[in-house]
């Protein structure tokens, strides 16, 4: 077998075999096969695409060129969360909570935050004394007595998928929906959950801009969790809005711990029990109404926020922090930023990436791997879409513990939030519903 | 500039910039572009493709990445003729002649053969004494005396193309017109003739397997002739049929003897005439009538002959092989290809790959750069397509050195042979003619 074959069946639109793929990732991971190869096989792809069993052998093969996480001495049924990068994406740690408090096991390996987006696990090292490095020994043990954990990634997860992302990366082969849906779904087979609850958001910051681009993405890694073992389901959510009010660690914990006591922002609210909806639905835990109205009554009856202390407890995290939000340290700088050109109207829309990278600005998030993050850092919005505002207006306030950062900072979130004399029109949330052999539009 | 932005866009069906093309090509040369990027914009050039000023700017780069031929110390009008690669291809030899006959220069750098296609510089080679290995300065000199000159190709000639070609062959985007096309055309560039002959190849076993893609193949090469200043002129021409009855170096030599003598195969002797007319017509020696009707004059009336007898003698060949071919050596075995098929009928069609691999195999090619040539090896074609064949017929004689290699070669002759009992169509030797917004197709 050859890898320039391979490239020239792709090329002519002819579809690759088991055998072939597997000797083609497999290969490229062991390094018989130059980046050079796979770079023209990686446009190929882009261009003529992969039916769906190409892309559920792809990305079973990538999944198992690492470890295979094997989450058997877990009891119960165990579900995943994936969201395809979101700014003030807070949810994790409001729906797992949620989940766990009904039996749900939730066994979650987490990624940093890198760039304008914020990593799940960061946001928790917010919490004094908390710990996101387990052996797997004490992470099963966590998950077998509360129910979750949610630790930093570790060992070697899809390595098939680094390599590959890497060169993507530097190819301009990253937008392809075979290609994306391969990489996030080989990472969650590798991390050995029985269900897979995928948050697929759409609009201008995204991967996928349009609506149906998001559902055909979700389509195909429905499908390929399917066709590999795993019940999956997709949401695909409203990008071009930060969930919540507040971006930044610690600010986004408070927003956590104020969202479980049922006084959260009524976006990031709704989300989350559609969302811990469909990961109990997806844990046969009834229909997805019934599911939703347990979640909602988890969140009103304080039964998750009981789970969010017992959790942070078992992590090592100090839960007077999650009892008394006020003992979060404050950064020593805020800023009100304010509306000043002259317009009597409304919030139209926001650039949420723009909102993401002023955060970071801020001290929020990594520029680079190996950068510190300033907890206390971040933005906490006083508008949002679709409310009135006029000149003066406190749009949001800044908080940073570098000084010099505010004005750079202000700058990128005035150009970042946009008005209009008109009030825009009523999005959904959520768009769409992607099931097995079901597409449901809202 | 970053190359990572301009796959995106031509990925994304843009076009790149003149200096975009200029930072490509340039960078790759140096080694500032590393292949994976390189083999990502070939793909997306192969689907995407490139327009006439793209691929002309980026030819004209690809030119001047090496030595820049400066033919200007040869006077009058030089004219050179590029084929895409034929089996028994040595019309060369004999339109070069014809056109120094009447002042048309042609100094002309040939390659070597490599695989199914013979080179001119080994048949030339073929004739005892003679050199193709000459000093710049006596390589004009010879022009500048005689009219002609062919030589090894010498020197740094566009090195862009050399490796991107490379990268093309193991990548699996060598069939794609522009590249092809900006190949080809940046030697030609470099090579510096005034005008352009091309002789496109279309069939089976050519690069463009149909017509359509010939011409268009030819378009753009004539386009970027014109482009960059060179009058060119496209001629489409049967990959399908080997030109005349000889293929190997010695026999090919006796056959351009006979044909320059008026004797020859009535095909190579036409197409000889075309091509000839062509480049007289590029040199302004009148219009295509006219000048066909001069090459068929300096063909009959010996005028070319005494013109190859000439030039054989500038690069010091013993032109006693010229004035009596029966002194070539001859080879040890010979081996008559017997019709065992019980037919009456034709011969319709043949693999002239088939024919240029078995051609090899008998020793009169290369398989590797390093293989020595059997100048006396090769094939006669005792039949050609379109004749009354029947079982037992001699269907051509194959001439070796090496006995061991007779019965491989005759098999593969076996195989690229075909017969009917229906006599096939006529095709013409000459699809089409492309010049600068004109095609005619025959």
């Amino acid at each position: 077998m050859r890898m320039y074959d391979l490239i020239h069946k792709k090329r002519n639109n002819q579809q690759l075999t088991d055998e072939e793929i597997k000797f083609m990732i497999n290969n490229y991971v062991n390094g018989g096969i130059p980046d050079y190869q796979m770079s023209a096989m990686l446009m190929a792809i882009y261009f003529n695409g992969m039916n769906d069993r190409e892309i559920s052998t792809m990305t079973n093969v990538m999944a198992q060129s690492g470890d295979m996480v094997d989450l058997s001495s877990i009891e119960g049924i165990k579900v995943d969360k994936h969201s395809t990068g979101g700014v003030g994406d807070k949810t994790t740690l409001i729906i797992a909570p949620v989940v766990a408090y009904y039996g749900v096991k939730v066994a979650k390996m987490s990624g940093r935050g890198l760039g304008h987006t914020g990593g799940t696990v960061d946001k928790m090292e917010a919490i004094p004394g908390l710990k996101t490095n387990f052996s797997q020994e004490e992470f099963f043990n966590i998950v077998n007595k509360t129910g979750i954990s949610v630790i930093g990634q570790s060992g070697n997860l899809a390595p098939a998928d680094k390599k590959l992302y890497a060169l993507r990366d530097v190819t301009a082969t990253v937008e392809s929906i075979p290609l994306i849906a391969a990489s996030i779904m080989s990472k969650k087979l590798a991390a050995g959950s029985d269900c897979i609850l995928l948050d697929v958001k759409t609009g201008s910051g995204a991967f996928m801009k349009t609506l149906d681009d998001s559902i055909a993405l979700a389509q195909k890694m429905v499908t390929i969790g399917e066709n590999c073992g795993r019940k999956t389901v997709a949401l695909i959510t409203d990008m071009d809005i930060p969930l919540g009010n507040n971006i930044g660690n610690s600010l986004e914990i408070k927003e956590v711990i104020e969202t479980l006591k049922g006084n959260g922002p009524k976006d990031l609210t709704e989300i989350c029990i559609k969302l811990a909806g469909n990961m109990l639905y997806l844990a046969d835990k009834g229909t997805i109404e019934q599911c939703e109205n347990l979640a909602k009554e988890a969140i009103e009856k304080g039964y998750a926020l009981n789970k969010l202390i017992e959790i942070v407890e078992a992590q090592g995290g100090d839960i007077q922090y999650i009892k008394n939000p006020e003992k979060f340290e404050k950064s020593k700088y805020s800023l009100d930023v304010i509306l000043e050109d002259n317009i009597d109207g409304y919030i139209s829309g926001m650039d949420t990436e723009g909102l993401g990278i002023a955060s970071t600005m801020l001290g929020a998030g990594r520029e680079t791997k190996d950068d510190n993050i300033d907890f206390s850092a971040g933005i906490i919005l006083n508008k949002k879409v679709g409310d009135k505002v006029k000149k003066g207006d406190i749009l949001c306030t800044l908080y940073t513990n570098d000084k010099n950062k505010l004005e750079s900072a202000r700058k990128k979130v005035i150009s970042s939030i946009f008005t209009d004399k008109n009030k825009p029109k009523d999005i959904p949330l959520v768009f769409a519903r992607v099931e097995k052999s079901k597409i449901e539009k809202f």
